[in-house]
């Protein structure tokens, strides 16, 4: 597989600007500090996984493209996939956990991807279940981290990032705050913004970044990780394609707890006026929390906004 | 008073550009047609309101402005002139009603300025409350809506909305469909984009203005208005500086239910991730609800997303 580059992410945000509008950049006081966030959850499928999908999808030869795509993810991806998938006309079948957000499952399938699910609570293995689908399309997989596209894509949010802070915040982001589930953003953002430290913030109990930056080499979550509300970061173990990357820019990781997320949800919902899903939220969660450090030019992504209204107004309710 | 003219929303727009970056226009599916949703929640205070107040406040001389300024409002021009007069230094008074939503109370007087509050719900008199104010001040009125200035400064929303909609939408906006309270940004969008019908949307038994367009002279809420969570849209009547350009440029005003506002608030979070507040909703809900008509050069304006906690839980919960 060939590596993500700075080239591929400028080749990636050449064809982003025509078909999707740049998402704000919205200034936020914490602890006395104005932070940056860049608020992806307004993207059209209401998470940054657009980009990326957008960019590996585009790049299909027509033969690959024929053949349709498949995704795996929780939701988020999926859309991201589905939305790209639709505009282009490639087939799509997504493979989603049974328990994911209702509000991404309907929104996936409204579409038009075919959806597959796969038992997750059950231990089932989401691999397996993409793989069987594989063998029967002969189509191309499109993963939602460890894809040299995918995270060129994603880290085309870095590089409207830089521009935007150079315009409103006095320069491009020294540090990057960001939401990591597999590592495709934090990679790309890394790629994209070679003068950023980033800094990945993971679920309490789904730190395996976090301790994978420690140890050197690729930790895997805990068989006894707890049920997290962070579906979007849910992910087993970084890959090598992502921690290459990660491993040179990241210094640590951080990881936030359940009640921090919901606090900084409420947060977004009252300064911010936005809709922010428990994953996305997690960075802001973590520089509300006192965890990650900050000053003026410290970006915070918020990275996605799909969750159920249920849920949501049980957040608010504190 | 001089009259609000283009040529002022063109002077107020060069000011607001290098202070307030430009909020999103954000495509939605509505009915099978994509309108254009102008996100002004997503301005720093979360409401359109700052446009105006920024543009007025910045133009006082320095004489008036060491005299401090006097606003009247529910909450949402109340933060738009705290905001602008903290920015600028200038001492801010504002009249707001003790039925204001606490979130608005409190992020204004967060924002430094000095709150007196009138009795609304008891029938106490807004303008004599101000007036009161303003003889002990010798400050400047800076009306929610009968200003020249505040219509200028809501029109940019104008400028940039149809900038936008010739990038996206394929050329500026033919109708633009609004919340209507005095009719300040109703006027200045007018001014603004001369090419596009205006639909100005009031809550239900607040259709003052709606009135006034069909009879052609300005009417009042009557004495026996409903309660409305529409805040933002609570006014007893528009006046001659907004009315002579509104009866010229609208067919006819609409007005929606409480039911049809909260069904908008539900869409907003679930398909644009934003917190709309009930009047700032208003527009939306009566697209949704078809009462106004729709095509792919129609834009709509949500205005403000100041509401509280408990007050999103509940329509969310349905």
């Amino acid at each position: 597989m060939r590596s993500p580059s700075l080239a591929g992410i400028h080749a990636a945000a050449e064809k982003i600007a025509s078909i999707l509008p740049e998402t704000p950049l919205l200034p936020l006081e914490v602890h006395g500090v104005t932070v940056w966030c860049k608020a992806e959850v307004l993207q059209p499928v209401g998470a940054f996984k657009i980009r990326g999908a957008w960019h590996r999808l585009s790049d299909l030869s027509p033969e690959e493209a024929a053949k349709g795509v498949v995704g795996v993810s929780s939701g988020n991806h999926a859309q991201g996939v589905a939305w790209a998938a639709r505009r282009l006309g490639i087939p799509a079948i997504i493979v989603m956990p049974n328990d994911a957000p209702k509000v991404k499952l309907e929104a996936t399938a409204a579409m038009g991807a075919t959806i597959v699910t796969y038992d997750r609570p059950g231990g089932e293995d989401r691999d397996e279940a993409a793989a069987r689908v594989l063998a029967q399309t002969g189509g191309t997989l499109v993963h939602a981290y460890a894809d040299p596209w995918v995270i060129e894509g994603q880290g085309t949010a870095g590089l409207a990032l830089s521009a935007q802070m150079e315009q409103w915040a006095g320069g491009a982001p020294t540090r990057i705050v960001t939401p990591c589930g597999g590592g495709g953003l934090a990679a790309g953002l890394a790629l994209a913004c070679p003068e950023a430290e980033i800094v990945p913030v993971e679920p309490e109990g789904w730190d395996d970044v976090a301790r994978s930056l420690a140890s050197g080499t690729i930790q895997k979550v805990g068989a006894d990780a707890p049920a997290t509300l962070c579906d979007a970061l849910q992910t087993p173990a970084t890959r090598e394609i992502n921690f290459a990357v990660l491993k040179e820019r990241c210094q640590s990781g951080l990881w936030v707890s359940p009640s921090e997320v919901a606090e900084a949800q409420r947060l977004a919902f009252r300064q911010l006026r936005l809709v922010v899903e428990p994953g996305g939220a997690a960075a802001l969660a973590a520089v509300l929390a006192g965890k990650a450090p900050v000053d003026g030019r410290t970006a915070v992504m918020l990275t996605g906004g799909n969750t159920d209204a249920e849920a949501f107004a049980k957040v608010l309710a504190g």
